[in-house]
């Protein structure tokens, strides 16, 4: 599962990789009304995140890494909701992996400047949606695209060492690309 | 409960406001070893604070309101464990009410600018204990006795403008002062 924290918008999105195959589980947006007092719309979001998390049980959150905010004042309201999307996931001992935004823009669209809407699209495409998911939502897709991406690679690369392949598809894989076949949302 | 939220420490404190009474009920901190990864830090801040506030129950949860952070970095990490601070108390459906580090110096050492080894001082004397609490956890006592003050003041207020006060001792409270008694730990 990805998740793309933010203070007024959190958007999640879940994505299952067998063997070289990534298919679409769900995705959706937590919305936090600005008139609610901070910490009932933190309460929300940790109760929401929660509730994806119990519901979709992931083996991994992926995260954007986040390394400079436009000002301290927006740093701290990021944080705030970073901190509980972190802590949601930790207080079910799942492991957090974080890429930084040029990491996850390389691995959906093929380059690190990539525009939101060209983001939203390559989701859309890759996960084979009817539509472009919401900005938020395609971000915690593409997080754990490129995630799932990157575990693909590494597992194409543990089968070319030698090792047995998790899985019989991974065999099968293509050599260059995405490392993964791309299959609709069921 | 008073909450002083830090990425590394983080300060809890108890007190009980009796009509004009203010006790100590407990307070302590929560250490973060920076070792561990941020997401399992943070889950660790939100079942230890989660721990603390259903040990202890409180009625209110306080915490230092934030204006600037020194930088947008230093701005972040702090809000990922101010997140999970609020995000605890709100899970609980406690309210929360924040004050600015001037509000709670001037309440608990009689001016805004303090310096921390004062709060620790003045929050040793005014609760009777037998030895200032570490930094985090003064403070966030601190930020406990600031409430109290303000719902204190606004209870004899409330008294004096013909209303019943909440309990006989708020009747024979201070004129002036803190409008509290103070009594030693239990």
């Amino acid at each position: 599962m990805g998740i793309d924290p933010g203070s007024a918008v959190t958007g999640f999105g879940v994505v299952e990789r067998d063997g070289s195959v990534l298919r679409h589980v769900a995705h959706g947006t937590l919305r936090l009304p600005r008139a609610v007092p901070l910490a009932e719309r933190l309460g929300v979001l940790l109760s929401g995140l929660g509730g994806a998390l119990d519901a979709h049980r992931p083996d991994v959150v992926v995260v954007e890494r986040v390394f400079v905010a436009r000002s301290a004042g927006a740093a701290l309201v990021l944080g705030q909701a970073r901190g509980v999307a972190l802590a949601s996931a930790a207080a079910r001992a799942l492991p957090v992996h974080e890429y930084s935004a040029a990491q996850i823009k390389q691995a959906v669209v093929g380059h690190g400047a990539a525009a939101k809407p060209q983001v939203q699209a390559m989701v859309k495409a890759l996960l084979g949606l009817p539509r472009a998911p919401a900005s938020d939502a395609a971000d915690a897709l593409a997080a754990a695209i490129c995630h799932a991406h990157i575990g693909g690679r590494l597992g194409a690369l543990l089968a070319a060492a030698g090792g047995r392949p998790a899985h019989p598809r991974a065999r099968a894989g293509h050599g260059g690309g995405r490392g993964f076949v791309l299959r609709r949302a069921r």
